[in-house]
C-alpha cells in the first residue's frame, strides 16, 4: 500500500496553519481517509535548526474522503519551519513544500538546507494576525427577531392598514410590530436564557422587512426612533442581553435619497457614482438599467468601491454603535460587497467597539472572508442543511452527517468554528417545524443539535413555541403570545437546553469530536471536550425508529446523564437505552 | 476506472477562481494526473438560473500528480454560480461545493435548488478586487545592483579604508561603490536592454549591505545624498529605466535612533513599543533580549503592529516616492512582517504612485500575500531552484522540471505569474556561474530560460559578463568594468536574449505551455502564446550531451528559427537539430 499523495494537503497561513493565540500555531494536515497509520511533524526555528523536534499529530477528524491530523506548536521565537513525516504500512514519507520524498533512509528531508528553504514555513506569529473573535460570542445564545412581526408595543406608530395580529402574512402585509414591543418582551427572552438578539433591519424603509433602506440614519417611524432603540439596547444590556443589527450595505432602497437624486438628475447627479448605472435615463422595466440585488429594481446595488459611499456607510455603522451602544452588525448579502470595503468596515467598527461581533450573511464556504481581516463569523447555513439532511429529508445517514459536519469544521480555524452562527432557520427559509412536517421528535432532536453543537446557536423567533410557516412570507408570521396557543412543552424543552449549555462550558467552548465507533444505524454520538475545565460531555441522537443502546461509561467510570429529550430514555450504569427519535447528553 | 475524488480541488476566490479583469473570471479545476477525459463547467447567474450554459474546460497544465483545467467566463451581471461536470471513461460526475454526485441520470446536480445553494459561487466581480499588477512590469527586464560593489563614481565620499576595486570581499569590506557610479553606468545598462533597476538598500547604515538601517530618511553618505538619488532616478527615466529601492521594514539597525533611545532609557524610552523587548536593560549576548532578524543583535525587529511605527515607515515609503520618483519597493524579509502593515503600506504607496511595483522577498509559496491586498509579486526563488535542479545539480529531469514549473504556475493567478520576479541568483545566493561550476553551456541555457520564461526577469549585476562567486560575501565582489576581463561573448548573448524578449510580445505576455510530447531525454520544450497578438514562440533546451532533433513545424508550416544558443545548431525545414547543451527559439 502506498500513501495517496494526491490527497495530502497542507498550506501555511490558511485553515491548515494558523495562530490560535499570540503563542500558539495550530497545524493541520489532510490525508486520504484511512490511509496513514501515523503522522508527525518536524518543527524548528529556521535560524536555530539544530534545536528541532518531532511532534506527534492527532487524528482529530474524518470526513467522507479525508482524515485531518492536528497539533499545536508554541515556537519560542514565534518563527516556525516544519516538515511532515507520514507513515503508512512500510512506507515513510517526508512531505515538504517542495514535495514528497522517501524517509526510509533520510533522517531529514534532503531538500532541506541550513536555511531549510523547501520546508513549510509559518514565518512569524504576529499578535495582530491572530484571528480573535469577541470572547462573549462563544457563550451567547442568539435569538433572531423580525421586528415587524414580533410584538406591537406602541400601536400609535402602526402603519396604516395593519392587519390583525395572528393573520397569515402576504408579501406586503403589516402587523405593527415595533421596538417598544421588543422592550416589553425582554423578560420573556431573558427567562428563556437568550443572551443576544439579532434584529433584521430597523432603518426607515417602505417594506415590512426593510431590506430596501430609504434612510440609514433614521429608525423606521413605525418601529420607533433613536431613543426607542437606545432604550431597547439599555434594557437588554440590563438583562445581560446584547443587540446586533442588520447592515444592508450591498444595496439600498429605491427611496434612498441619493438614488432618488440620480433618478431625477441622471448623469448630472452628484450621486451618479454611488450606484452602477448602465443607461440613462434610468429604466426599471423589464430589467433595471442599473445593478441591483438579484434583479429587484427596488434594491439598487450600492457602489461600495466609491470612497464616498464607503465612508458614508462606515459612518452609519460606527454612528449607531456610538449612539446606541449596539454590540454587532450582521451584514446582509455580504459576499456581493467588495473585500476592501469590509476591511475598512472592520477597522472602523473595531476601533469604536473592539468586541463588536461582525457576522456575514454568506451561505457558502466563506474562507475568503474569515482570515481575520473581514468578518468574525458567518451565518452557518451549511450546518442547517446537514441537520436537515440527517433529521428531516433523510439524505444523510448518521455516518454521513458526521462526515459532512467534520468537513465543515475542517474549513475554518477552531476559534472561528466556536463562534459560527449556527441556525435552523431564518426569515429566508421555511420554518424548522414546517420543514420537519410538524414532527415533534425530530424538531426536538434538531434543537438538541443546535444547542450542543460547536458554534454559537441562534433561534428564530417563535421556533421555541412551535410556530410553523413555509417559505417567505409564511415564515414571517406574527409571534404567538397567547400561551394557550404556544407549545409550552417545547418552550420548556428549549429553555432546559439553553440552561444545559449555560451550565456546561464544554458545550460552549469545547472541541467537538464524533465518536465514530458509536455513529451509525441512525445514531450520531459526539463529544464536547474542554481542556481548560478538564470536562467533557457526550451527546447522542437516535434518529431511527428502533430503540438503541449506547455505551456511556468511559475510563472505567459510569456516566452521569444530564439531559434526555424524552422521559422514556432508560439510563443504565454503563449504557443508555435511547428510544426511537430521542437523544441524551451525559458526562 | 473511477475518478480519484481525493485529487479534485476547486475553491472560489483563490488561485482556482479569480477575476482576470473587470469582466472576466478564470476558473481552474485540479484533478489527478491523467484521470479525467473531459471537464466541463455549468455556469449561470444564480438569479437567472434558466439561462445556464455548459462550457468546455481546457487541460492547460500538468504537474507530477495533477492536471489543471481552465476556462474563462464573462458573467453578464458579474455574478457567477457554477458546477463542474467530470468525465472519466463511463463515469460522469457532478462536483459542487456540497460534494460529488453521479451525473449519469442527472442533467443538473440534485443538490441544486432554485437558489442553487450548493453550487460554487463567485458572488460578484468587483473592479477593486481584480488583482492588477502594474502594466509596465510585464515588459521589464530588471537588473539588481548592490551599490557598494557596482561602480565608484565619487571617490570623495568613499568610506575610510576602502579596499582596491576588484579584491575579494570579506563580510566587512568596503570598496567605494556609490549612486554616482550607477549614474555613470546607465548607458551600459541601457545598451544591454535593461529597463528597471533593483538597488539593495541605500539608506544610512554602518554596513556595506545596509540591511541594518540607521536612518531611513538619509541616503548613506558614502552612497551620495537625496540629490544624487534624484539625479539617478531622472537619468534612468530619461533612458526608459525604472528604479526600485529596497525597503527594510522588518528590522532596523542598532544605530537607528529610536533603538538607541531604548538602549539608553530602557522602559522609560518613548520608543519602547517600537520593538519587541523581552528584558531590561537590553542584553546583546549570548542572545539578544529583543526580537531580531534571525538572531542578529545588530538587526532589532521593528514592531510593525504599533501604529506609530506603521505610520513612520509608511511615511518613509511614500516620502521617497514623492521626493525622488522611484518606481517601486522591494520588501525585505516581507513574510515576517504582519499582514495589516502590508495592507496599509500598499494603500499608501498606490495612492501616491498607482503603478508602483510592490515586490515581496518571500522564498516560499506566497499565496497569503498575493491576493491583491498586499504585494504585486514576490521574488521567484522556486524558479531558481527548479532551473538549478534541471540544469545544474541534475535533481530534476526534463519532465520533472516541466512538472515543477507547472505546479508553481498553478499556484498564482495568471496576471501574477506574468510579473513574478524571476531570478537566477542574488546577493543572498552563490552566483549562477559558481553554482554551475563555470560551465558556459548550462549557464547560457539558464539565461535562455530566464529570458524566455513567464515572469519578469532580473539579472544579478555582473552575471552578464560571467562574474563568479560563492555564498555571501563572495557573491558581492566588485563589478568588473575592465572589458578585457569581462566575458564579452556572454554579454553579447545576454544582450541578444534581452532583445529577443523585447521584440516578441509572446515572451513577455504570452501564456506558457510545456509541449509534453517533446519533453524528455534532457529536452524541455515550451510554447509562449499571446492571444492578443495571435503570435506564439517555442523554446527548446537540450540539457543532455547528445544531439537531439526536435520538430519545429506546426500547423503545416515550417518554423522560423529566431535564436540559437550555439552556431552549431542545425536548422532544417521541419526540425531543428540541437547539439548537446544547446537551445533555440522559433516561431
Amino acid at each position: 500500500m502506498t500513501v495517496c499523495r494526491e490527497a495530502i494537503t497542507h498550506r501555511p497561513k490558511s485553515n491548515f496553519a494558523y495562530a490560535v493565540d499570540e503563542e500558539t500555531i495550530q497545524l493541520r494536515l489532510r490525508s486520504k481517509r484511512g490511509d496513514l497509520d501515523d503522522c508527525q511533524v518536524l518543527v524548528a526555528d529556521k535560524f536555530d535548526w539544530p534545536n528541532r523536534e518531532r511532534l506527534d499529530m492527532q487524528l482529530v477528524r474524518r470526513d467522507e474522503r479525508f482524515d485531518y491530523w492536528q497539533v499545536e506548536v508554541e515556537p519560542e521565537h514565534r518563527r516556525l519551519c516544519y516538515a511532515f513525516l507520514l507513515t503508512a504500512g512500510d512506507e515513510t514519507l517526508w512531505f515538504t513544500e517542495w514535495g514528497f520524498e522517501s524517509a526510509d533512509k533520510n533522517e531529514l528531508p534532503t531538500a532541506g538546507t541550513d536555511r531549510s528553504l523547501h520546508y513549510f514555513e509559518y514565518p512569524f506569529l504576529h499578535a495582530g494576525d491572530v484571528i480573535d473573535p469577541p470572547d462573549w460570542v462563544s457563550d451567547a445564545v442568539f435569538y433572531q427577531i423580525f421586528p415587524e412581526r414580533f410584538a406591537n408595543g406602541d400601536p400609535e406608530i402602526d402603519p396604516d392598514g395593519v392587519e390583525e395580529w395572528g393573520g397569515r402574512p402576504a408579501h406586503d402585509s403589516f402587523f405593527g410590530g415595533d421596538l417598544e414591543g421588543i422592550i416589553d418582551t425582554l423578560d420573556y427572552l431573558a427567562d428563556l436564557g437568550i443572551t443576544a438578539l439579532y434584529l433584521t433591519p430597523v432603518f426607515e424603509s417602505l417594506s415590512n422587512h426593510k431590506y430596501n433602506t430609504a434612510d440609514y440614519e433614521q429608525i423606521d417611524p413605525h418601529f420607533g426612533d433613536t431613543e426607542t432603540l437606545s432604550r431597547l439596547v439599555d434594557a437588554a444590556h440590563d438583562r445581560g442581553i446584547r443587540v446586533m443589527l442588520d447592515a444592508v450595505f450591498n444595496h439600498c432602497g429605491r427611496q434612498f435619497e441619493p438614488f432618488q437624486d440620480v433618478i431625477e438628475h441622471g448623469r448630472e447627479s452628484e450621486y451618479v457614482d454611488w450606484f452602477h448605472i448602465h443607461e440613462f435615463p434610468i429604466q426599471f422595466e423589464p430589467r433595471p438599467s442599473y445593478d441591483t440585488f438579484g434583479f429587484e429594481s427596488y434594491m439598487p446595488k450600492l457602489n461600495t468601491e466609491n470612497p464616498e459611499v464607503q465612508s458614508y456607510l462606515i459612518d452609519v455603522a460606527t454612528h449607531w454603535i456610538e449612539e446606541t451602544d449596539i454590540d454587532g452588525w450582521r451584514l446582509d448579502v455580504a459576499d456581493e460587497v467588495d473585500h476592501q470595503f469590509w476591511r475598512a468596515f472592520r477597522q472602523a467598527v473595531k476601533d469604536v467597539k473592539p468586541d463588536a461581533y461582525i457576522l456575514g450573511e454568506i451561505w457558502h464556504d466563506s474562507r475568503p472572508w474569515l482570515r481575520g481581516d473581514q468578518f468574525d463569523a458567518v451565518m452557518n447555513y451549511p450546518f442547517m442543511y446537514a441537520v436537515d439532511g440527517f433529521l428531516s429529508d433523510g439524505s444523510l445517514d448518521a455516518a454521513t452527517f458526521a462526515d459532512k459536519s467534520n468537513r465543515f469544521l475542517a474549513r475554518y480555524p477552531d476559534q472561528i468554528n466556536e463562534v459560527l452562527f449556527n441556525l435552523l432557520g431564518s426569515h429566508d427559509t421555511a420554518r424548522l417545524r414546517y420543514r420537519y412536517d410538524g414532527d415533534e421528535h425530530t424538531v426536538r432532536l434538531a434543537l438538541l443539535l443546535l444547542l450542543t453543537f460547536r458554534g454559537t446557536p441562534c433561534l428564530y423567533y417563535g421556533d421555541e413555541i412551535g410556530m410553523t410557516g413555509g417559505d417567505d412570507p409564511d415564515c414571517r408570521r406574527p409571534m404567538i403570545w397567547d400561551e394557550a396557543r404556544q407549545d409550552r412543552e417545547l418552550h420548556q424543552y428549549v429553555s432546559d437546553l439553553i440552561g444545559l449549555r449555560a451550565d456546561h462550558r464544554p458545550l460552549r467552548r469545547g472541541s467537538l469530536t464524533f465518536s465514530r465507533d458509536r455513529c451509525g444505524d441512525g445514531v450520531v454520538v459526539y463529544r464536547r471536550s474542554d481542556e481548560s475545565s478538564d470536562d467533557s460531555l457526550t451527546v447522542a441522537i437516535n434518529r431511527g425508529d428502533a430503540p438503541i443502546s449506547v455505551p456511556i461509561a468511559g475510563d472505567g467510570e459510569a456516566g452521569t446523564v444530564l439531559f434526555t429529550t424524552d422521559g422514556d430514555v432508560t439510563v443504565g450504569e454503563s449504557e443508555i437505552e435511547l428510544t426511537g427519535q430521542s437523544g441524551a447528553v451525559w458526562r
